[in-house]
């Protein structure tokens, strides 16, 4: 079994030792599902008259602690409709499963925990601790679980994990009376597995959080209570995990976001349609400022279509035919229907359709901040990170086939300029090609244009020096595709980039230039965006910095700290110098102690605080303090000017 | 009757004259409609067999001079349906008109040309001019129509209209054959009037343009002919008019918008939604920059918010009750109903309302560049002046009663300080008052609202010294208004910014503000776009300027013409000495001669023209050329750099 699938098992078979755990400590509940998910399980449950909080959490962990040292099997068995239904007679939800296997012609099976038939596992070993602390750290002591009398409440155990104490916040939870030797009685779920092969091999484990979640996940249904959880081979990956979760806590573009005032998402607008907020509309301005100047000294020029176009032009692109799944209903006007587009480029190539070309001009660049709306189902909407509309850094580079490879090394030039200026040190390409065998590479694009492309794409990444994996069979339907993934301190992957080969617009939109022969040729067409998405893009950077963004892209780059009002005048002079100079810069003047506004302006992440008293103001200085709590000290107004300027012009990540 | 009624009851009787001309000269055609029109009149018409174009003007504007010199009296006559189905009974369009009349309850009326009881009026008298030149100009010789023989040719008439040589384009047409004292058959049309008393009144008309016309506007229908044209009271004021025409003409948005790449409106793409184009695209984001800038430098944050929104939002802003007309039909997504954004203040209110604020934060200014779609029929849509979607420069200002004084002047004090850095000499306020009398004005605000906001406007405006006039009754429902008209030079009035307050939102979405007691308080909010509309200020702006933009908005900034291929090193150190000042900066080496490059840069408009040849080489410097024809002549290349920097940081319309 791969790796993958192994932990999959491994989290599903944690999952039902909660469901199994969680009918024992409150018999009233009704399970309804449960499944593993990307890094751990949950499982969802019509709580009945219980109210569980993660206050319950320790005592949930602690009976789940007591199946897993028994040592429990896992046994899958093929069983009849009608026992089925026995089986979970008194469940609705188990029984509306039975009817959707019914209804796909498939047959029930049931996983079993324990069974009745093998009683030795049946409960609680003598020789299995019976400690309620999750982690079972290696370090602690350990106690024989025959220690308190049969029937006896277990004592607490001493001293506490230290591998918590050291890796992971919070303490080791208190154990909770257990009885040492009670008997457990086999469980059983409708589940088509797999599992481990026993309880014991769930070595680590914890649960997370607990939420809402409606029935099957559609609001009409009932909602039920939802608990998180994750298991992972040994403690050690638990404890590792669960410190990155710790950190990508602290970096959750959704809790800065919110902190900073970086945008906001609000129900009384619609759900995944973000709002740039002041501090985050900055950042925004200031990154499609830098795109454009980017972009400019390569000769890119821009434009701006609207975010409505007509059926014919996506019927002509083909996206009603291949995207319409990820386009939202039409609008009639004057018996005419329109669409939000969901793509830039249909739009750009009728802008280059609309004059003749010689080949003179090209390459030609056309670049555009395009606003697209896509269908995204509520459930996986996300912050900025999955939202339904959103701007690319859009461009077509329209070019002839001899200029491709140029047009790939001056994009990945630029991409690497880019991702240096923001400090990308980490970052992957991913070729996706075509695979000949498969149907839907046919469609665009002859055989001979795919092989100039992807030997052209390979040779110009051999010449770049980059490295990069190819995956056969990931192209596009249209052509080629080369993403970037770069990666956050954390290691997390995200895509910001793509360059793509289209072979299905220039022949469905008749795009044509005219060569040095004065014959029509069909020009080659790169899409290629260095920021994919600005929303997105935005959520990693928000997390990749930790909030604390580089002077360059600091929504507010100083805050003047006057000690007393009798410098608020001075304040105001330094800030008009360094407004002169473009700097962004309040003064916080409010009837606070110097020790709050320091604190306020730590906890807005300004990169600079300027505190000015009787002393500085006498002198013509600032005190300057970091936001990262290093003090730079008294220094003449001038001097810092010329230090954040060279900072801002170096784009440095230091301040 | 007022002066405008008064025009256009001439102009209306100017299309029955046309009429009648079109029906003795081209007996098949099927007359249809023809209303008088601001600046004219037009007559639809199924042409038959015939064809009509702009070749056939002078034949018909000589046939309508011979009806005008006969001086046909206009009558009024109520008749019955029976004898109006008889009087038009070849005529199906006049039949569907009876049908309307008849179907809304009312009673035909006509109006006869000349008359049969009347006789004497049927014919071209002897003592009038029979002379085709449609302008009549009183200094040329008056010809007695008699001189020619009954019956025979009217001989050409020498001199040509001196007027026409001197003010208006084009030669007094050839006079056309005509025959003097023929009899002018009466001519009755359905209509209501009113009309001038006889023809003669006409003293100056002229064709303009054919076009094609749907009957009544419906692409279902049948395509129609139409004919535009004007007339007037004199002579004089028809030159006038004619001579404003061809000067707007050279100044039309949508021809200049083409020459110069600006924008772009395509069938396949949408009506009414343009697409900025680069050079468009350089100028607006020049635009945006300046209005950034401006308004941070007045204390204003900028946010961020999606072209769609939730229908319960704009059901709580009222805009489904009151402005659903010009709103699109709905989308669907899950179930929720989303609409396309009108206007954004909704969602800047529910960012707003996100958080709780006090008195101290107010007054709290809060931009957008927001791009809003509403609907127009197709048929008014014009170029950038009348699009379905655009991007207004909006801010919410939320304040204090007591700040409403303040923030008015402060709105002026910006709004001259833009005016200013455009060069507008000319602006006039508007400013719209509520009715006490009328019901519209009772939704919103109390009385006591009004009154303050009103006499606060007025103070504000007298402080600003600006003068103004009142519109009683003009203001929005949702409380007072003050627009602002720019003239062009050509005297045409543009609404380019508003202020308005809204006693409607801050009620319906219950926004609050902490006030100095502690106590919950209503704030005031001021709509302010000071530009109303990037598309239709920039259509503004093209024709203000006639494309010649200041140094600071031109697209392209400077030509650099080598004159031989051996200065294009040089060039290139130019341009990327120009480059590195941010100015915007082309070299055009193709290989042609250096009168036709200038030529190039002068259809253009680039402002500054560069020449440099060997001798500029050897002596580092350029030959200045200005796109107005004038030479600078000879200067050093930093000189050229020192002149072009002021210009820009000046915003000077001087080159």
């Amino acid at each position: 079994m791969p790796k993958e699938d192994k932990l999959q098992s491994l989290r599903h078979s944690a999952e039902h030792i909660l469901t199994q755990a969680m009918l024992r400590l409150f018999p009233g509940i009704k399970m309804a599902m449960g499944p593993a998910i990307e890094n751990g399980f949950y499982f969802d449950f019509d709580p009945g008259s219980h109210k569980v909080s993660e206050e319950d959490f320790p005592k949930i962990e602690a009976e789940m602690q007591k199946i897993i040292d028994a040592d429990l099997s896992f046994t899958r068995e093929e069983i009849s409709f009608d026992k089925a239904r026995e089986l979970f007679e008194n469940n609705p939800y188990k029984q509306e499963w039975l009817d959707e296997i019914r209804q796909k012609g498939d047959e029930p099976t049931v996983y079993w925990t324990g069974s009745a038939s093998s009683p030795q596992a049946g409960k609680i070993s003598q020789t299995q601790t019976c400690s309620t602390c999750p982690f079972s750290c290696p370090a602690r002591p350990e106690p024989a679980c025959g220690e308190p009398a049969r029937g006896e409440p277990v004592q607490p155990i001493e001293p506490a994990c230290p591998e918590l104490a050291e890796g992971v916040e919070g303490t080791c939870p208190e154990p909770v009376e257990g009885i040492c030797g009670e008997p457990v009685e086999p469980f059983v779920d409708l589940c088509t597995g797999p599992h481990v092969n026993s309880t014991g091999e769930i070595k680590a484990f914890k649960l997370l959080s607990v939420a809402g979640a409606y029935w099957r996940g559609d609001e009409k249904n009932k909602m039920l209570t939802r608990i998180y959880g994750t298991a992972f081979p040994s403690q050690k990956e638990l404890a590792e995990y669960l410190k990155l979760q710790e950190e990508a806590k602290k970096r959750d573009h959704r809790v800065l976001g919110k902190q900073l005032g970086l945008y906001g998402i609000y129900p009384e607008i619609g759900a995944g349609l973000p709002v740039w907020l002041p501090n985050g509309y900055r950042i925004r301005r200031t990154l499609e400022d830098y795109m454009l100047k980017l972009e400019r000294s390569y000769g890119y020029e821009h434009i701006l279509t609207p975010h409505i176009g007509k059926d014919t032009l996506f019927a002509t692109s083909g996206h009603l035919d291949f995207y319409k799944d990820s386009m939202y209903a039409p609008v009639e006007i004057d018996d005419e229907v329109y669409y939000l587009k969901p793509m830039n480029c249909p739009m750009g190539i009728i802008v280059y359709n609309s004059q003749p070309h010689s080949y003179r001009e090209l390459p030609l660049k056309l670049g555009e901040f395009g606003t697209v709306y896509r269908y995204e189902k509520s459930g996986v909407l996300s912050g900025l990170a999955r939202v339904r509309g959103f701007t690319q850094n859009d461009a077509h580079i329209i070019c002839t086939p001899d200029q491709l490879m140029d047009q790939f090394l001056e994009v990945f030039e630029m991409l690497q300029k880019f991702y240096q200026d923001l400090g990308f040190a980490n970052y992957t390409y991913r070729l996706g090609l075509g695979d000949p065998k498969k149907e839907k590479f046919k469609f665009c694009g002859t055989s001979k244009d795919w092989q100039h492309a992807e030997s052209t794409i390979k040779k110009a990444l051999d010449q770049a020096g980059v490295e990069y994996y190819e995956e056969m069979g990931e192209a596009a339907f249209y052509g080629p595709k080369l993403d970037v993934q770069a990666l956050d301190p954390l290691g997390r992957e995200e895509s910001v980039s793509t360059i793509q080969i289209d072979f299905n617009l220039p022949g469905k939109f008749g795009m044509t230039y005219i060569d040095d022969h004065g014959e029509k040729q069909q020009p080659f067409v790169i899409h290629r965006a260095l920021i994919g998405s600005f929303e997105r893009f935005f959520a990693f950077l928000i997390e990749f910095y930790a909030g604390n963004f580089p002077v360059w892209l600091s929504p507010l780059q100083v805050k003047i700290i006057p000690i007393s009002e009798e410098q608020n005048d001075y304040a105001r002079e330094i800030k008009n110098k360094l407004q002169d100079e473009d700097i962004r810069v309040e003064i916080n003047s409010r009837n606070e102690t110097m020790q709050a506004k320091i604190r306020d302006a730590q906890n807005q992440k300004v990169p600079y605080m300027l505190v000015v008293g009787k002393k500085e103001q006498e002198s013509g200085t600032v005190n300057v303090r970091l936001r990262t709590e290093k003090k730079v000290g008294e220094i003449t107004v001038n001097k810092f000017l010329e230090r954040i300027k060279s900072t801002i012009e170096a784009k440095s990540l230091d301040l």
